[in-house]
């Protein structure tokens, strides 16, 4: 902070009507100062000033940025990647499983929550934050991994050919020979070692939220700030961790959900990001701990969308919506991206219409707050199945699996995720299943008794190809969920970009087209929805449906268009039953449902364009609650340009 | 291997006429799984199996690929390269010249050797696979260097003066300030470097070779299989290895040759591959080693093109055609790739096309192995060139040579290749001289008294520029060939894109450019054929003629188009007097021809389009051997899509 | 050089009519073949024979490429940067503060002056070469840099502050912790330590200037070659070099210039140069120490280029125009770049051409030489601005400030380079500040006070944005300048490319497009000259023009199109009355204007185009000094193709 302003800071803040600050992550070289002294001051300072104004606080640990005399003392707390060893600088460059971070990660910790821990301003921790494993394969590394092997697969032998090893030459005969993975070109091996590596993060979170459980009084909640795949922004499935897994640790999950704005704003990444964040906790209620206010200068909100964002979130499950940040930083590296506040820190337009979001969430909190969702469908992601994916493509299991995400968001088709870990898979009508590339058999026959049952699930492309420890099968393929699809196939190709056979889903000649990936199937049982438009290999099914028991599995067997891949996705939500008012809207109109705390069925519709639109509402009477005017069933609803309508059902 | 199934495979193999398997390469991990501990059993399985099956077998000594213990004992194995020190993981990924590599290794093939050589199911073994130097320059190899700059160059002076390293101050005054090559800009130095790694796996290879004639029995053959300068297939001469010096040791002459597919099958890297592997044993027949079956996704044969492949690699003197692999491998690297059999071990719709191959091959094989190729023109191709162009460009020396390479396949000209080292340049009525950048005299010379006596030649730019160091002559150019070619130049530029004034090769508008180079030619002694359509430059010649002595040298100045070189080329063998009765045929059309052991002529025709095709068979009268038909002279032939036929002359 | 040939060049020299060649230049490990062994003899042989045939010498100090054998002593010769320790061979791979380096260079410069110091053909003394740092930042730079930072920031907390240390826990709390800047995500740090490596090249040219000093004659001059930012040629300010301050040490400045030729020959480059060449003496006459003969291959001039580039030279102020190099190298890494003479040493179309332009120098001198230039409009570069706007962007420092100068260039505005040091910005009419990012508060005020007082300033977006320090303003944007902008922004945004309201400059449909980047401005007092054409920008100002005091301020705050940029920039001129008769012509036809030895007003009329064109004579009577003809004042003079003019007032 250039200079000091926390009162003018605090008092725009309860202006804004925010109640909630998050303080302290990665300021341990200020909290530290050097080895050994501490300095809580400037926290001290914030959190009396915050609870003097009545805004709570959460407490990162700060732990995901290390001080200088900490690497000056044991440059083995930089962790060594595949590209050499870190060099001081950048956050996240540590070894998060190395002793000596461990040993004075801890220190800190404990002396500041000592320090806190009375403090009637905190509502919750924060345990790091966007927690990796950041690429740490040294020799440290190393030898853990070699340990955590030697328990799983005590026999070298069966490993030797669990994992393919005779390949080039590559068998371990001796533990002691065991190579660094960072050379390997054994995608089974390196499959584990990225599993291996999430297993850190998730032993990590657990060490850190354990200490801060010593410390925490019982109505003070623990969370971390998960965030995605990024792609400029968060796009999907995080490889690099295992939310499912280390959410356990967690009382509430947190998130961070950056999207394009402006023209671009789809509201898809904050559908996504927190339909993964209610799911990684069983559908509990989660924060948003981090989304941008202006952020990039190409992001930096239209009028109306920054409101238009904030429900958004609610809407998805959200009870927070914190932005990063505040104020813009006027050092160092992000200088660009931009808060609440402009580096003037005087109210500009997007700070105004903040004012506003504060005001309507006070007002309607009762209404808003911890609504719960009841979604019939659930998209079945996999860690694994992503990092295997990902060593042969083609493209990325995140390219498979967001279109299809996105698709469904557009019908307004509300989805859970799940992953080979939950119990409750067999609860959803409608699984989809986008490359599931690497899984054991266990799942696939899961998945075909899911069906057998009476469950509907699309899969695509590459599914059940490989087992569980990136093993190609050698069954025909594709494999264990052959049967429930009733479909062979032993080639595969990729022609380009070719058509399906006269049109078969009705998408007009410039969006029958599939690429990338084609499987050269034949049915056993199926129907063929789609053949193969092409000389040599028009007689091999692209597109099957199955009934199979009281269910039906419908496989996808080539990169299909976007048109394509949407008939086909509706083709299996009607099947499944499920196909219904909220259906009659598209993108760019939104709607959302959920239960309130007063029992009342709650719909968010969202307006994703520059264009006002008139839409049918279609549920019971109710009252749109910014307005607070009356709506009746059935009845005509307009939507401003970037705008929304927030209506509770009343009766 | 995931499970055993020898007899099932032996079985599949014998049911496709398989009467050869090649072992044993890159399994040293698992020969010796610790040091000095040998196991042979899963060899001598397959060699009993084999044996008992009546298939033959070509042992790889395993050295392609280290194991991991002895990597743990010798780290300085892995080679130092300009990128640092390798890791361990990937195949040749060592120092071929490390004692300590070496030593094992021949431990390692001598073991082998001894425990298989009895064995009767051997026919030949292979050395090493796909060797080259990998860019091993590590300190052991820079002093090798050093030794080996001492012995040819023992006067620094000379040395500094030869290599020009006056130039930004790299003198070498004392031999113990020899800096690592790593780092030099001399690309003269550069070039006796990359002449040196080629000269290391010319001498790894006949090391290997003399261990392994030691144990070899006199009817059992030694192979190598080399390849080609990938570019995603098999493209041009290989940079790293010098093929007609590192063939010597061998008895026969062994390639792998890997093409595009599906529509873009054309039959040019077969006949590419096939002609250097029959030039670089002096017209040998060849062995294909490896070639793809299934290969990447995006090579699956269309129905006929395996059979259209098979047939093409014999028409050029091939004697084996083996497909890497058997079967789709399931783990590590390379699970894209699909060998004969899928993942599954099933029959699949190409191995049901490879039994044809097979029952063909059975049955025609009196008739079409060992094929005799008498061919008038020779393509000179030079590594020294090559690593000299490529230092300089424009472009790389493969793409200068391969599309001329291209053009005569395509109007059915047969080829054979030559380098600076064949006796046999004379023989030809037309050599093709791409690019040769760096000569000595003495190669210059000898082309001028080629022509002199009659020869037909055609040059591209840049060739003759530089002497054998790849300094640049001091003569005006193109120094000793300007007077064959009865030409000069002193200036050079590239202008981008421009035509030749009054389209003089007819091409039409479209094609009627050149790029990237042009040399600004006077003629001397030479007819222009082309000069610049230029404001400044129109008064320079392009391409020109000159009748020297018996013969005419055409000079090719400029980077032409594939339409006007085709031209070019077209003009140089009807000056040459070559063209003859296959030239009424061009591509997709192809025509190859050779005597058999009965002493008869056989011509292959090829359709390489998914169209059926009639054509003019234009020798004596014969049979189709495929069919058992006979086949008037001057009679109509029909050549089904991706179809051949074969005439075999009966008079 | 190949073979002896001293004789044949000099004669060739002399016919060319040269009189000053460039020696010794990176020649150390011939002079020093062995440590503390000299050896002149190459350097005496070419002063003697220069010296008989009346050509004077610039002798080099060779300390540009360092010999092996220094290396080999003492490897730390060789600079770390942050891609790691450099490797033996490229030129300029030192670390220039390296006490070896230092200490053997001193040995080696104090040598050679002593030897040659008496001989009279040598007329001055090159220190170095296109000195650079090279990137050097290894620990011995480190080490530095800290002590240099110690000086000027005593206290830690207060650089904290300053560089705003606290972002990501990289406060340094402890001087000994100073991490190595390498690794620094801090861009205020790495903006210092930029600076930091600019001023060791100051202090190492300073260094090198003072021993010469010590022995160079009153007469004899000292200079150095310095280049500029490359982008295939010359493109912009050097960021690595600040070039006033390094240039105070020198008697005369000297620069190369590299540039596009044929088709794309504008004389842009040899301007820009020259205007920075001239600037950085105070307006003194320079030395074109390098420039392009034939070049790269694409390079070779049309003929009539060669003149036309060595007139525009000395039109800009040149006093000397010196080839690199004579003739062609063979060996090494840069044999593609071609001299005055080809690698056969024989007369060419250049060297012909070139022969021309040397008897007209010889004739035209007493009225070519010492142009001296008055101009009223100078351009404010900055080096901060520069390292400070190219961590951020958007593009590069140098793509804002180029596309002006060529603007201005086109319209024949004879302009100066200032930057912060300058005393003089205050005798210009019209200053144009690109890009100003980073400056501190006194350069920002005096700028205001510039305006107040009549002066006329053009400023783009993102200039007063930061303070000195890379640190973001705390006050409403533009910060400081916004009083004599008359302006206010807290938000800028990117929407990729969209138009400015109702075209306000004219410039037609296509080219009304702003892009990359635009400021949400609000005028105060300003007058808007053009609003963004955007539904959520649409009030906001583009472009802004202020009265203050008694001067003009325009702002543009947004990437504007070349065309609105030209409109921008001419309405300023016209604002500032610069607009005169000069500006009639437009690029390719420009006019250069100074006052010859004679005190005679000299006017350049260049063509640069391929059609010949006829122009007004705008000025007094005078005689064309290449053909001695008489002109009338306003009178109609006819340019060739690629040809010029020079006119000398007589009155």
């Amino acid at each position: 902070m250039p200079y000091d302003r926390l009162d003018s800071d605090v008092s725009m803040m309860k202006e804004a009507g925010i109640n909630v600050v998050r303080i302290a992550e990665s300021t341990w070289s200020t909290m530290e100062p050097q080895d050994g002294v501490f300095d809580f001051s400037h926290i001290d300072r914030v959190l009396n000033a915050m609870n003097k104004a009545g805004i709570s606080v959460i407490i990162g640990t700060p732990t995901y940025a290390v001080p200088t005399w900490l690497v000056k003392k044991y440059p083995d707390v930089l962790a060594i990647t595949p590209k050499g060893p870190n060099q001081y600088g950048p956050r996240q460059n540590m070894d998060i499983s190395n002793i000596h971070f461990r040993e004075y990660a801890e220190r800190a910790i404990r002396k500041m929550l000592e320090h806190v821990k009375n403090h009637p301003a905190i509502i919750g921790y924060q345990i790091d934050n966007e927690t990796k494993s950041y690429g740490t394969s040294g020799p440290n590394v190393q030898s853990q991994f070699v340990a955590y092997m030697k328990e799983r697969y005590p026999s070298l032998d069966s490993l030797n050919k669990i994992f393919g090893l005779d390949y080039w030459s590559n068998r371990i005969n001796n533990w002691n020979d065991f190579p660094s993975v960072n050379g390997s070109i054994n995608a089974s091996l390196n499959a584990e070692f990225a599993k291996f590596q999430r297993s850190l993060v998730t032993e990590y979170l657990g060490w850190q939220a354990k200490i801060v459980r010593e410390y925490k009084k019982p109505e003070q909640f623990v969370t971390q700030n998960f965030d995605f795949d990024w792609k400029g922004y968060s796009y999907g499935i995080q490889p690099e961790v295992d939310h499912f897994a280390a959410a356990k640790v967690l009382d509430i999950a947190g998130v961070d959900i950056y999207h394009p704005s402006q023209d671009k704003l789809t509201g898809a990444e904050i559908s996504f990001g927190g339909d993964m964040a209610r799911s990684m906790k069983g559908g509990q209620n989660y924060l948003v701990i981090e989304t941008e206010a202006q952020g990039f200068p190409q992001w930096v909100p239209y009028p109306g969308q920054l409101r238009l964002q904030a429900f958004s979130h609610l809407a998805s499950g959200a009870d927070m919506v914190s932005y990063w940040h505040w104020h813009s930083i006027h050092n160092s590296a992000e200088t660009y991206w931009k808060g609440l506040l402009s580096h003037d820190f005087q109210p500009n337009p997007t700070y105004q219409e903040a004012k506003t979001i504060g005001a309507d969430f006070q007002k309607l909190s009762p209404h808003l707050a911890n609504l719960k969702k009841q979604n019939q469908v659930a998209i079945l992601f996999s860690n694994e199945a992503l990092t295997a994916y990902n060593s042969f493509g083609p493209g990325t299991y995140n390219n498979v699996l967001r279109p299809m995400y996105d698709l469904l968001y557009n019908m307004n088709v509300g989805v859970d995720f799940v992953d080979p870990s939950s119990k409750e898979i067999e609860k959803y009508k409608l699984a989809i299943v986008p490359a599931l590339y690497a899984a054991p058999d266990s799942l696939l026959q899961r998945l075909n008794r899911f069906v057998k049952n009476g469950g509907h699930i699309v899969y695509t492309f590459k599914s059940g190809f490989s087992d569980e420890h990136n093993k190609v099968r050698t069954t025909i393929q594709p494999g264990i969920i052959g049967e429930a699809c009733g479909i062979r196939y032993s080639e595969f190709t990729d022609p380009g970009k070719i058509g399906l056979k006269n049109d078969p889903f009705l998408v007009g000649k410039a969006d029958n087209y599939t690429e990338k990936w084609m499987e050269l199937i034949e049915p056993t049982t199926a129907k063929v929805l789609a053949y193969y438009d092409h000389p040599a290999w028009g007689k091999y099914a692209a597109v099957t449906r199955n009934n199979y028991g009281k269910g039906v599995a419908i496989y996808i067997g080539c990169g299909t268009s976007t048109a394509i891949t949407e008939k086909i996705l509706e083709t299996a939500i009607k099947s499944a039953g499920l196909w219904g008012k909220d259906q009659s809207l598209r993108f760019p109109l939104i709607v959302k449902s959920g239960i309130n705390q007063q029992g009342k069925a709650v719909h968010y519709y969202f307006n994703y364009s520059a264009e006002p639109r008139t839409i049918n509402y279609t549920y019971q009477k109710g009252i749109e609650l910014i307005s607070g005017g009356a709506i009746s069933a059935q009845s005509k609803l307009t939507l401003p340009a970037w705008g929304f309508r927030i209506i509770e059902e009343q009766w």
